[in-house]
C-alpha cells in the first residue's frame, strides 16, 4: 500500500457511475438481508420510488423502473414505439447519438441521420428540416446530453420548433447523463419518451434504468415482437409496485433513498446545484487556459476539456487514476487522447468539485503543462462564493 | 434538508475525533456481530494490535490498550508512577498542561508548575532548571503537542537535556494528539511513559487509550491504591491478549485495521505525510495573511490560526459548521474566539486538507475578511506539488 492508496481512496469523476452517498448504499445493504420482491413491503418502496421519479422527468405519468442498463431502456423505447420500416430521424453528435442509430437500424427502421460535429449541439432548424424532408417520420431520437462530448442538446427548443411547425410524430430523448443535472419538463415540452439510468444523476450504482412515456405516447405503442422490454406489461404491474420480471430489489431501496434526498431540495434545486458546479468548472477552465470542448453548449453534468497540444491525454487520465485515485474519463474513438471528461453529476459537493479540479491541476502540472498551481481552483472558488 | 446538508455530510477537522476510514469503521461493525472478548480469536487480534503499536511509540515493550479516554490513560500514568507527596514538575502551556497539573494535584503530588505562555513551546533549559531546583523530582510531565494551542513541544530535546545533566527521575509524556503525526522514539529518548488516544492519529472513534512504559519504567511502579488503572495487572493479561476488564472489543478490531494500514507505509512515512500537510497548511496561512498562533513551534497534527481582529472567531467556527458541515475547533477558556484550530491528523488526504482550507477561505470571506478567494488553497497546492 502506497501513501496515495492509504490516504486517498478511489473516487469517481467520470460521467457515470457517479459517487454513491453512504445512506443510499446503506439502504441497499439493509434491504439485501431480508427483502422478498413479491411482498407488500417491497411494492410500497417500489411505488414510492416511481412517484418520486415524476418531478425529475416532469411528468404526471409514472416512469417505469427496469432492471437493465441505460442501453436497455433505450432499446425499450425503440421496440415499444417503432415498428419495422418506420422512418425515424436520429441526431448523431457523438457516441450516444450513434447508439440511437445502431439501435433503430437493428430494429429495421428507416433511419435518417443528422450528423452533428463533435462538440456541437444540434440546431432545432436542422431537426425540423429533416422531419420535413421525410413527411412520414414516426420518431425523432436525440440525446439531452451527448455524454461523449459534454454537449447539452436544446431539447426544449427542438421540441418547440417541431411542435410549433405541426410535427405530430414522436420525440424520444435519451436523458441518461442529463437527468438531475438539467431540468426536464416532459409533459410541458411534449416529449413522448425519456430514458434515464441509475448510475448517473441518481447517485446509485448501475443496474436500474428508467423509461417515461407521456399519456399521449402510451396511446401510440407500436406492434412488433418484444418480451423483456414489453412496457405495456410493465406498466400494468408497476402501477401496484410489481415489475414484470425480477426487480433489482436492493437498488430499488437505494433509489427510494436517493430520491427522498433529492426531493428534499426539489428537482429544480438539484439542477440549480449542478448549474453552480458547472459554472465553477468552466471558470476553472478559463483560468487554466483549457479549451472547453463543448464550447457553446456545455452540459451542467460534466465539463469536457480539450487536452492541450503538448499533453498526452491518455497519460493524463492514467496519472489522475494512479496518482490520486481519481477516475476521470478520456475521449472515445476518434476523441481518444484529445479530451478529458470531468463529471459533476449527482451527489457531488463543491468540495468534491474543488478536489477534482485540484487533482487535474496537479496532474497537468506533472505532465509539464504550464500553469500556476491553484489558479483553476481559485477561479472555481470565486465562482462558488456567490452561491448558497 | 438543505442543499448544504444534501451534498456535504459532516466532516471532522477538529483535533480529535478525527475522520474514521471506512475500512476501519467496518472492521468494528463486522466484529460487533459475533465477537466474544474472552476467546482466542479476540486475543489474537488484541495482541496483533499491541504489536503494531510498538513502532508508533518507538519501543520494544508492548503498549497497553485501555478502555478509556485519553484522560484515563493520563491518570493511569500518574497513579502507577507517582505516590502521594512525590515532587513532580509539570509543563503547563495550555489546557492539557493544566490537566497534568490537576491530575497530579488530585493525587497529592507536590507540583512545581512551569508556566509557558500560550502559543509557545517550553525551553529544555527551563525544565532542567525546575528539576535542579527540586532535587528529589520524581517525574516531569509534559505534552508532546499542546492541543489547545497547536504547539509541538521539543520532547526529544527536553529528554536529552535532562538525561545529559544526570536527571534520573521519570519523564511522562502526553502524546495524545501527537502520536502518528510526529515520530516518537520512546526507548531511544528514554521517555518512561507515553500516553495516547484512539480518536487522534489512529483514525478511530474515541474509546481506547494507550499507555506505554519502557522496561526501566516498569521497574519503578509506585505504591498507592489503584484498581481499574492497575497497569501491572493489565500488563500480565495483555501479554496474552486479555485485558483485565472488559475491553472495548469492536474498537480493538478497528484499531488493528487502522494499524495494519499505517504499518503499510510505516510510522516514519505516516509522520512524513503529516509533515507535508502541515507545511501546506502553513503556506496557506501565509498567503491568507493569517498569523500562526504557534508561530515558532507549530505541530504537524494541527494548524492553529489567530483569528484576525475584525473577525468574530466564534461566529467563524459556527459558520464552518453550519454552512459547510465542517467541524473546526475554536479556542478554549481565555483563547475563546481568538484562534481557530484546524487539524490534519490521522487519515487525512491532501484533498481533505484542500477542502478544509477552501471552507476556511469561504467562511472568512463571508465574515468580511479581505482575501483573494483560493489564494490559500493555491499556496497549499504549490507546497504539496513537490511531495510524493
Amino acid at each position: 500500500m502506497t501513501q496515495r492508496e492509504l490516504f486517498t481512496p478511489d473516487r469517481l469523476f467520470c460521467p457515470g457511475p457517479t459517487p454513491v452517498p453512504r445512506a443510499v448504499a446503506q439502504a441497499g445493504v439493509d434491504a439485501g438481508s431480508s427483502i422478498y420482491h413479491r411482498s407488500d413491503e417491497f411494492y410500497k418502496v417500489f411505488r414510492r420510488a416511481a412517484e418520486l421519479l415524476k418531478p425529475l422527468f416532469g411528468t404526471t405519468e409514472s416512469p417505469l423502473i427496469l432492471a437493465s442498463s441505460g442501453t436497455g431502456a433505450m432499446e425499450a423505447a425503440v421496440v415499444n414505439l417503432t415498428a419495422p420500416g418506420d422512418a425515424v430521424v436520429v441526431v448523431k453528435a457523438g457516441k450516444f447519438g450513434e447508439r440511437w442509430e445502431k439501435l433503430t437500424k437493428a430494429y429495421e427502421c428507416k433511419v435518417e441521420v443528422i450528423a452533428v460535429a463533435a462538440g456541437k449541439a444540434v440546431s432545432p432548424a436542422d431537426v425540423l428540416a429533416a422531419v420535413e424532408r421525410q413527411k412520414d417520420t414516426r420518431a425523432v431520437l436525440l440525446q439531452a446530453n451527448e455524454t461523449s462530448t459534454g454537449v447539452a442538446m436544446p431539447v426544449a427548443l427542438v421540441a418547440r420548433e417541431l411542435r410549433s411547425k405541426g410535427y405530430k410524430g414522436l420525440i424520444i430523448v435519451d436523458a441518461i447523463s442529463s437527468l438531475g443535472a438539467h431540468v426536464m419538463r416532459q409533459d410541458e415540452w411534449d416529449v413522448d419518451a425519456v430514458v434515464a439510468g441509475s448510475q448517473k444523476g441518481f447517485g446509485l450504482p448501475p443496474g436500474l434504468a428508467f423509461v417515461s412515456l407521456t399519456k399521449k405516447a402510451w396511446g401510440q405503442l407500436s406492434r412488433r415482437p418484444r418480451f423483456y422490454f414489453d412496457l405495456e406489461r410493465e406498466r400494468k404491474g408497476q402501477a401496484e409496485g410489481r415489475s414484470a420480471w425480477t426487480p433489482a430489489s436492493t437498488l430499488v431501496f437505494s433509489l427510494r433513498e436517493a430520491l427522498e434526498q433529492i426531493d428534499a431540495i426539489g428537482a429544480e434545486g438539484f439542477a440549480a446545484h449542478h448549474a453552480q458546479l458547472a459554472r465553477a468548472a468552466r471558470a476553472a477552465a478559463k483560468a487554466l487556459k483549457l479549451e472547453l470542448f463543448a464550447g457553446a453548449a456545455p452540459s451542467d453534468a460534466l465539463t469536457v476539456f480539450s487536452v492541450p497540444a503538448a499533453v498526452d491525454g491518455q497519460k493524463l487520465v492514467k496519472r489522475l487514476r494512479q496518482r490520486f485515485g481519481m477516475f476521470f474519463a478520456g475521449g472515445q474513438d476518434e476523441l481518444k487522447g484529445k479530451i478529458v471528461r470531468f463529471a459533476h453529476l449527482g451527489f457531488v459537493s463543491r468540495f468534491d468539485l474543488i478536489d477534482g479540479l485540484a487533482a487535474l491541476e496537479f496532474a497537468l502540472h506533472e505532465e509539464g503543462y504550464p500553469l500556476s498551481l491553484g489558479s483553476g481552483v481559485a477561479a472555481a472558488m470565486q465562482s462558488l462564493a456567490s452561491t448558497p
